[in-house]
């Protein structure tokens, strides 16, 4: 068999960072990516000599990328030919007018945490419900800050069940590089329950979910301060083990110097890893802590990167590569590198 | 009987807001002020008109503000003949050394959250455990998080007992003004349990306290996400109504405009505060939540001004100016003006 | 004569220190103030008592007002009747169309930094061409930033005369409190000329000026950097005298702690200024600096309140309440108390 | 003739750069680092499978390091027998420790901008003074603000002459990552003049320098506006070819989306250049202005990695690699992959 070839539509913060993912997976080809316009992103492509093909959404957008000496490869539309399925990163809106033409084009697609819901088939978390998006041709990711939510809390969930979360989430207000949005000296309040903890319950029905969200002003990374009630009490190291033997999850000690979002932010450039990206969620290890069936910790979540990991799952789910969540999770551990990082992590 | 005469050694952020609180009891009289070199509190002074006379801790730093032109009135051993007890507000561990001073000039002192609870006889906090510390020599505030916080806890406590708290601490890492300490885009995550948590279980012993606290690049105030188990559940219009019967505690909404810490601080500056100081801690009315007898919302805490209230408690239960706690802390708060905060609070 | 009667329109950032500024001009009478909607402004209006009476810009407006208990003396309209002059800080462009209302209405008005020049008569500054503004219906104020840089430029080309201008000014982005825009960890970098450099040279046009402006994520004061080329060389000490003499200027030293946009801040503050405002630009003693005839300082421009003189003068040039410039600033200066901070300033 | 070979003593920030710097010198054998604990950036080296060899200060660090897994190659003084010279990059001050130990083992010494320039033969810069370091044992180099500034003033001062400079520095504050150094909302303004002028005095005498350093709340690089007055004027066009030509000068349009420090590291995660390091630094375009013999324009620095290249020539010049200035710079462009960022910078 052919392997399936992918698309990507939107080249922006996640777009850029799906196409890495795709690229990396062995068992996928990545046919092309979408832009409308010259951005940093497309520039750096260009300097970076083009190892993605660049597509524009509409033809009257080549002048520009030609102006930019940016070589194009073709349309949108033409994508659409070569592909079995689009990874839309467009801004929040767009994927709705998007998904018309890729369902008249036959084409499958993944859309992010910025569409509605209403949009797709499925609601989807590649560790949380993959059995749900097998064969499926529309389906939505979680948000960044859900998907590592969701990560964590599956995880408790599977070994000892949860039946409540609580969440305070410390949101980064914008992404580095961002001059369009953020906050100087500002710690902004948003009424309860964040739509993060109604999203975990639209994935996981079973668990009941609320939470504060707070805006600060930081760009490496959410902290998520997490409080389970377990079905049964857990120890600390039980919980731990659990957390370790994650593919998706690091536990860090705060001891060691990982004491902050930026800490990870900068160990993952120190590591070389491309765009110092971070794929995994991290734990805290010492804010481990608990109290009768509560179960509480702290989770670093970097916005840019979180999503891709899940949304290769998205992909083996809808192309029904792999019919089994395991095995397909493990696919795209295996490409992306996860689960190899021992000692240091 | 003449009034109780009151100095304040150490006149940084602390001191000056514990001097304007001395300032406005009308049952009290503040002798002076202590510092140790003229800074911008001091040079502030002097373009006011000097409304608090200054002493110098020791004679040889007086030369040092005749040359800022600032006048002194004696030193710290002068003021310490004319007062009956003194608010140290200086540096971390410069208490401790203080004290000694204290003693031996037989002058009662009430020190600040960042000594350590060994060198007073009683923890204090003015709505929690006034009644130990009545007629005590020494006395500490707890922090200006931990002041704030019981507040909150102890208003549910006595009104339908509370067994745990869990708490989210995002803290302001800095106050407008630094230039010594500060964090950029950085949310640093310290291990658990965080000091709040233990010292609330030294004021409030039975009840179970653990958090995280998480530090973040704000100025304008702490904001605490609380979760509370109570005795018994109660609905956010109960728990509503014991926080706006508070007169230390704001009831805020966010759809108002009251957003954030520095929505809360400009509101201050908007009022004509002095200094936009701001006495009470704010609950946001739209993150009160409930879940079972957790009982939940967010508080912002103006760190700067929140211990002003709760440290002239101090200065009455020291000198027994009145023995019943609601007599005591009601009189702080009639001379604060607090407690008439109505419609726009 | 009886008091000219001025008018507040838009009660935001500006507004409310215009309003501020009015209410202590005793040469003058404030009417009122008028805003579209409840806003934190206007409900410390309503916890202080009304100092000012509020008039909404439309009837339907009315019922948001009464529903959060904000009591309202009419609308603009009515507003309209009973004042000389309006002083327009709505946000910008709706002065444009605010215009034609006061022009319908006989009325003079005032235009903040945000209208564009076309609408008024005159660019005015109230050190630097009052005489143009004299008996001029539509005046408009020049933007906070070229405020205080005019002030400081006008004085040394008064005593010296400056040939050329060149700066760099870090702008804050944002004011305190402010959730609709930001930057986090980001210094933005735009096309020289900046419009500041492009305004002085309208208000100065025989100086010549150019600029570049960076963005900063803090919200306490521009620093400027000004490098002016004077028409003779002159020593540093030449130059403090100038500065010192002017009376919406204040000469402060990092050794004595102004180290910094908020350290004026915090001493506004201390100096229990309402709202912590502060009306004088700083020049950083240990900033200045000779090379030839450049003449070369840092000033700090506290960007909410440091256009209220300039409008107060205003004021006085469109209703000819004095024909001379500097009979005319100095009674805004003796009514806003400005020239008389002395040694620690 | 055997490869030089290099070690570098202190794996911090600056260590980590230079050690990147000296693997990618094909003609130069990195040798090992040296560091006295494990931190983030030695975890890193583990996590990454050891890709440059671990040399502890002294003996009883090892503990640590085995403790945490990390694998020890020898002690300092082990490598010192090695090597042929060392980059220093250790905290400020603690370079003149060990300058001691390499003299008493003949071993020459790169060391970094925090040190005095007491201890060094020569202060260095690869552009400009590369001949005064040929064959020197000790080379100071200058700090990361001054090297960029040195290069873009050297790039001019060679083509048309540089009679005076004049700057101002909105100096980032920290790196990402630190928390134990910040500012929050502040922009912290420095007695003039700034070291760094002092410094570019230094390294080129015949320039008169003077300028102003503004800390500001950012991480991603240094903006530094320059004002310098050439020998005779030069058009923009004639310097943006200089820039241009220049193979450790990026010449980047606000235009295009390079708006920022930020935008700038941004793009250099995107080219996916390890650690997400740029060497060059960035003339922002549309900040070229000229006035009579002025030429001014806005530099981006990128701090942590944009010694490393005249820290290479360092080594050339120490070791008499090559013994032109031109022949050294372009050997360590070569193996940087400098010079060859065409349309896209």
């Amino acid at each position: 068999m052919a392997k399936p070839r992918v698309g990507v539509v939107g080249y922006g913060v996640i777009g850029q960072r799906l196409a890495d993912g795709v690229a990396q997976q062995q068992d996928m080809e990545l046919v092309g990516v979408v832009d409308v316009a010259p951005t940093l992103s497309t520039r750096a492509l260009l300097e970076s000599g083009m190892p993605y093909k660049l597509f524009v959404a509409l033809p009257e957008q080549r002048a520009a990328f030609d102006e930019a000496g940016i070589p194009v490869s073709g349309t949108l539309s033409e994508l659409l030919d070569r592909v079995d399925i689009v990874l839309d990163s467009t801004p929040g809106g767009v994927g709705r007018v998007n998904k018309v033409t890729y369902q008249q084009r036959g084409v499958k697609a993944i859309f992010q945490g910025g569409e509605k819901n209403d949009i797709v088939d499925v609601f989807f978390h590649g560790y949380a419900n993959y059995e749900k998006g097998l064969g499926k041709d529309y389906l939505k990711l979680t948000s960044c800050n859900t998907t590592g939510l969701i990560r964590a809390v599956d995880c408790l969930d599977r070994a000892v069940g949860v039946e409540r979360v609580i969440v305070t989430i410390i949101r980064r207000v914008a992404d580095p590089g961002d001059t369009h949005r953020g906050l100087v000296d500002v710690a902004q309040v948003d009424p309860v329950p964040s739509h993060q903890a109604l999203d975990l319950m639209t994935i996981m029905p079973h668990v009941e979910a609320t939470g504060l969200l707070v805006h600060v002003p930081t760009t490496h990374g959410h902290i998520v301060h997490v409080i389970a009630t377990l079905k049964r009490s857990m120890t600390k190291e039980q919980g731990l083990e659990l957390f370790e033997a994650h593919p998706r999850i690091r536990v860090v000690k705060i001891a060691d110097g990982f004491n902050s979002n930026a800490a990870l932010f900068r160990y993952a450039r120190d590591l070389g890893r491309k765009r110092a990206d971070m794929y995994e969620i991290a734990v805290f290890d010492e804010t481990i802590a608990t109290s009768g069936r509560e179960f509480m910790f702290a989770i670093n979540i970097p916005q840019e990167a979180v999503v891709t990991p899940e949304t290769m799952d998205g992909i083996r789910a809808s192309l029904e590569l792999q019919s089994d969540r395991l095995e397909a999770v493990g696919m795209t551990n295996k490409y992306l590198g996860l689960g190899r990082h021992g000692t240091a992590g």
